[in-house]
This record gives structure tokens, C-alpha cells and sequence, in this order.
């Protein structure tokens, strides 16, 4: 169900979840509490609930093999959450976080060129 | 010069930046780093670098009126960071990030319907 | 009370904790869990916390002076779980966190020293 | 070496560590940016480097037997780092923080009784 459900899922951009996110918080009037540090300790507030999920695990493998479904929904809504408030961030600071995302992979492909590795 | 490279800039999706780390890290022959747990350190890591941008500047007004060209580059490649280090977080757990977050924006607008605002 | 509590109250050291942390963790059969990256992540999730205590509340003033007292001890916990958490980090690490933790301030009296500020 | 520093180091408690701190921001004029959430985020920002150590490591045995001494040692500085910035925290809250984890140890051990484990 998930591979279907994956495979069949479209492409979401970016820009449609920062206008989703904008428009839900305005509104419920939520806009004014969204200054750049509130945001930021939110975010660190789940990437926390994100940790604690792998805290008692030790190594956990690549596709999570044995994990329950409700520990992967788990999971999808901490990774969720992070991204969430990381794309509200970004929005508040006036930054376009998927050009700045590209261009961050370009920078590390010139740090990190094929030759060398 | 920021506002006129955002309004042109096109709209990244998850699933491109999502292909493009895979083929970095693939190239690199990184991806046998790429476990769930090195990942998720990995981004705590850069949540850090994010904070330490913050951290002693007091309260931080939307659009970061005062920081210098400088600061927000930094500031865009660490939000970069984070984001890029989450979504191959996401892959290699088999999530289907955007998709994920998308359903987290409709649960949350379960949880805060707009009559009870 | 706070205050006359804290007028009163001994001075605790970072051996009392790591002594009974340990016991706490053998008495229950926890210690097979505590692997580095086990209490590292579990530090991160109580990190976590307690920046969501902090998280919707603009600047805060020193000393907390509108909180209550339901927050404070709230804020007790957590930031007693992250030192809890960092004792046994240490201790699964084989530092000596008391050590260490005076051993880091000369360094950084050294590196700011007094004549240069 | 480790071993007889260790074994002969003698015990520092939290209020010795929460004194040598508050004066060494004084001598420095440092005092005025302690604000709660600046201290948080600097928190964050050490826990991001201490996540850095561990990141590429998969899983860390007890001990850490095969890190090289430099390894250990900016290990035992990223540690301090935190617990420095912990005690600050704590402090400008205005809290007992060797008090406060006492009493969380306690009442985790009501929480968790030894019958029930």
C-alpha cells in the first residue's frame, strides 16, 4: 500500500507547502507568533521528537525493515514537522528555501568535484 | 537583487532535490554512509550550525531587517543544510516526504479547525 | 519556598549524579541500551523539550519573571534531563565531565583573555 | 594517562562550575547577552557539534576504543561546551540546577520502581 501509494504520489513543490503553511496560519491568526527564533525553536522542538523516535534503537537499517506501520507513520509526521517549520522559517527570513537548497547542492558539487573522490 | 532572483526563481520540488542527492551521494560513493541514524546526526548537526546563526542576536524581527547580505547567504546555506540532510533522512527510510507533509498540513487542519479559532 | 530551597540546598556534583544515574540504570537492566549514540540521541530529544518550552514566547526576560510556577518546574525537568542525559554520555564515554567541563573554561580564559575585551 | 587523571581528579560540583561561569561573563562584559533564549540557542549550537563527532560513525562502543586521542579530546570539549552553556541557562532562570536533577532522579525512581522492571 505504501509502494502504491508512493508511486502513484505526485511531485510537491516547496512553494505549494509555503503557501499552504501561510495561508493556515493566517488564517488562525497565527502569523504574529511567527517570528524567525520562535520558528527556530520549534524546529528544534521536533527535530527532538524526530530523535527520540531512533533514540533506543541502536544501528537502525536503510527502509526501516522491521518497524511497525505505526512507527513509520510515526516517523513520516516528526519528518513532517521538521520540514514544516523549516519551510515557515525560511519564508519569515525572506529566503526561497528550494533555490537555496539547488544551489547548495551546486556549491557542494564544486567542494566535492568527481575527480577527488 | 534577492526579490527579482526569487520572483524568476522556478518552484523545486522535493522529489528533484530528492533524485539530485541521490546521484550525488551515489557518485561519490557516499551512500553507504547514508544510514538512518548517520543521517539524523547529521542533521542535528546542522540544526546547530542554523542555531548558532541565532543565537546571540536577541530577538530576530520577519525579513531580518539589519543582517547583512553576508549573514543571510550564510543563513540560506544552512537552512540548505538542513533541509537536504531531512530529505535524504526521509529516502533512505523509505519515506515519501512530501507526500508526508502534505497529510500532516490536513491533519493539523483537523486538529485546528477554523470554527474553534 | 523556591528560594528558601534553593538558600538551603547543597552543592551537587557531577560524580553524585554519574554515581546515581548509573545505579538507577543497572538496578533496572537499562544499561544494555546505553550505548553512545543511544543517550546522545536521547539528549537531543530532551534538547527538544525544552526548546519547545521556549518555543512560542518572544524574548524572555532573565529570572522568568510572568512564568509560572507550573512552568518553572516544568523547565526544571527538562533542563535536568538534558544534564542527565549528558552525565551518562560522558560516562558511557569514559570522560570525566567535571574535569572537562574545568579543563574547557581556562581554555576559553585563555582564548578571551581579560586584557583584550 | 586518562585513567590516573580520572581516577585522581577531584569532584566538581554544579554550583563551582555555575560561579566560575557568571564571573568569567562578568569580567568580560558578557552578562548582557545571557538572555534565556541566547543561551538556549548556544545550547543547541554545541549539541549540533557534538551530534558532528558522532554523525559518520554508525554505531559507538562503550568506551570508545577505537577513537584516537584528539578524537577524545574534542569530544571531551564539545561535552563541556554543553554543560557549560546548561548551567548558564540554568542560571539566568533562575534555578538549582544539581537541585533539580537530584529531585528528577527521584522522581524517576518513583516513576520506573524497581518491582515493576
Amino acid at each position: 500500500m505504501e509502494c502504491s501509494r508512493r508511486s502513484s504520489s505526485r511531485d510537491v513543490s516547496l512553494k505549494e507547502l509555503s503557501r499552504r503553511l501561510a495561508e493556515f496560519a493566517e488564517d488562525r491568526g497565527w502569523a504574529q507568533y511567527h517570528s524567525p527564533r520562535n520558528l527556530l525553536l520549534a524546529l528544534v522542538g521536533e527535530v527532538g521528537e524526530l530523535s527520540e523516535i531512533f533514540q533506543w534503537k541502536g544501528e537502525v537499517e536503510k527502509g526501516l525493515p522491521n518497524w511497525s506501520s505505526e512507527e513509520k507513520e510515526h516517523l513520516e509526521e516528526e519528518v513532517s514537522d521538521v520540514l514544516l517549520y523549516l519551510v515557515q522559517l525560511a519564508d519569515v527570513c525572506g529566503l526561497d528555501l528550494g533555490q537555496a537548497a539547488l544551489s547548495k547542492i551546486l556549491k557542494n558539487a564544486k567542494k566535492y568535484p568527481l575527480n577527488n573522490n
